[in-house]
């Protein structure tokens, strides 16, 4: 019989981690490596530590050590595993938080995964022996990169103990929610391009020119930023493109625009269809400035490689969501995750619940505490269903 | 017979004004005010004196006065005239430049009124006693709002001995020297509307909402920027307008623009194509802001008077033009002038010679010698013509 997770632990899961970092106002302030965030992982060790999993100290050179039950390793990740060397399907997420951020971004899947493992050993199911709880390093990127404990471990030889990785989390978008779906199979997270995106043309006296004289960066720039969508759209559907702020230079109301400088950032589920965007982005803006008298440089500033979810993976997460009777869809993450870091090494992919109007990294970030269940539920099934003991 | 002027005086004028706040890369700093300025006027006030002008004092309670030989009114006029009490054509433009200006700006009007009076009287023509020149103060506003002169010398009971007012000025656009032209007669002065725009959509996440879930404010601006150009010249196509600068927030790669504020020029040579403008400009932001789920609030900042040149001195400069020979449009100006001013009081009308690439407040400010001339001897034979004495 499959075991059952406890939505009651679940919420209690949820608020005793809340409470590390709490704000007055229902947000969370988790920093990684901040003293709330440390006091976090050391509650975490030993809520491991009591479900009988050894929290262990994940150094290259410490592999020996195993057998502690509540660690940190020395980039503050949290990993508890049962007694022996795996391999372990890995179930987790992240705990540290934005400023002011929300309860649910990373705690969800770390504490969902610690319910389902629970409801897994009380079960007194086989699978209890096969799976490994994480919670990883400074996911968010604050003050750093990001992804720093999951790269840290993916480059440990912890890693050759772990037979693949499975992450839930709150979607951050409102796409779930708008389509009445309960649960969102992963396939993908978006690849991040980003340009940077100068055109010259020339200031001039925005009333002794007229407009057939002029060489105006700011329409040459608003021409493409007002159809950047459909010119993404136009590659592939499943793209979003954005552009945060626009630079115009002189800058004075009655002074054509010379220059305009503005990034662009194009997200897509596979590297393809990002090269393909830039392609196209590329070729529009300089049509559009050739047709203003305007030149345009366009230089590459960074790309994050967009990352399929394991295929055999995404499958039982199908097969999970299918049998539940929930209406679920599948869908590519637009948000980065610990879960493209460990796909690059083992098998790995997630599964989404719907997050209340999209709102995340956010005191207003909320989910239905059913629709937490479910999702928890979901994991614990996915898990035996990834092991064969579904 | 027709006075002629002389082209060799004229660059002459043209030098020794341009040593007063000269600088070494040949433009000029003459703000309104400073000694350079000062001593240009004195200078100035000089030369009137040696054509028998009298330079005076123009105060409401000091007309008695009249009679002094060189100098300024208490705003810093510049108003040289002959013995008696008019009326007087009154020919002229202002010295002041703006910071790092060029020679022409200004000068050239007030210079070339100097060489036409001195060729008229030198030829003994009847018109030299119904001629007065001036050089008004503090046109470019660049520490006030402009203008200064030309408004105090209309509210003074000077005014009540001018019949009328010519200016010649350099173009500071590229419109004549790009159709070939030698002159240019204005029939109006634009007026320049300034509203301020605000569109509200909503902040979010670039990766994690897709496009349609999007209020994106920055897309609303961008779309409207894109086109202003089209929608104005829907109106009447003797407008221009300006968008100078954007300004999104919150202002990230990752952030769909939750607000987009910028400020709308307008300019058109009628109250009532501006205000037409304006309300298409407004329906246009309220239809877009619709269309992306946006909200946008317009309001009016600023507003410019057009004014229309008087129709009989139009008409005379373009006999002039026409008799010349030389190749000639009738025209708008984009730029204000102090012809503006005069043109609420008295009959006012200016006339354009070409200005290299367009190129104004600047050093870089140059019109070809061979055209200044012509422009200057247009300016005399458009004072007899106005005169009845052509």
């Amino acid at each position: 019989m499959t075991p059952r997770i406890s939505p009651e632990r679940l919420q209690q899961g949820l608020e005793e981690l809340a409470r590390f970092g709490g704000r007055p106002d229902g947000g969370v302030d988790r920093l990684a490596g901040t003293p709330a965030d440390l006091e976090a992982r050391r509650w975490l060790a030993g809520r491991m530590g009591e479900l009988g999993l050894e929290a262990a100290l994940w150094l290259a050179g410490r592999m020996g050590e195993l057998g502690l039950e509540a660690a940190l390793d020395e980039v503050n990740n949290v990993f508890g595993h049962p007694p022996g060397g795996g391999p372990w399907l890995l179930l987790g997420s992240h705990t540290d938080t934005v400023p002011a951020g929300g309860r649910l971004d990373g705690a969800y899947g770390v504490i969902a995964a610690l319910e389902a493992y629970r409801a897994v050993r009380e079960a007194a199911h086989p699978a209890a022996a096969r799976l490994a709880l994480v919670s990883f390093h400074d996911e968010e990127g604050v003050s750093g990169h990001g992804f720093e404990g999951s790269e840290h471990f993916c480059a440990s030889p912890s890693l050759t103990f772990v037979s693949g990785y499975l992450e839930l989390h709150i979607e951050q978008g409102p796409r779930l929610e708008a389509e009445g779906k309960d649960l969102g199979v992963v396939d993908a997270i978006v690849g991040i391009d980003r340009y940077q995106v100068e055109i010259r043309g020339e200031a001039n006296h925005a009333g002794t020119t007229p407009f057939s004289y002029r060489k105006d960066a700011g329409r040459t720039a608003a021409r493409f930023i007002g159809h950047l969508r459909e010119l993404v759209q136009g590659v592939d559907e499943r793209m979003v493109a954005n552009v945060g702020s626009l630079e115009l230079e002189p800058g004075a109301p009655n002074q054509v625009p010379g220059r305009a400088r503005f990034l662009v950032e194009l997200r897509g589920p596979a590297a393809g269809l990002l090269a393909s965007a830039g392609q196209v982005a590329r070729d529009e803006l300089q049509r559009l400035a050739a047709e203003e008298g305007c030149s345009v440089e366009v230089a590459a500033q960074s790309s994050w490689p967009a990352m399929a979810m394991f295929p055999g993976y995404v499958s039982a997460l199908e097969r999970v969501c299918a049998r539940s009777g929930l209406a679920w869809a599948r869908l590519a993450s637009g948000a980065g995750h610990d879960a493209e870091i460990l796909a690059r090494h083992v098998p790995a992919a997630m599964l989404f619940v719907p997050s209340r109007r999209g709102i995340s990294h956010s005191p207003l970030e909320y989910t239905d505490p059913r629709l937490l269940a479910q999702g928890c539920q979901a994991l614990l099934e996915a898990a035996l269903e990834v092991l064969g003991e579904g």
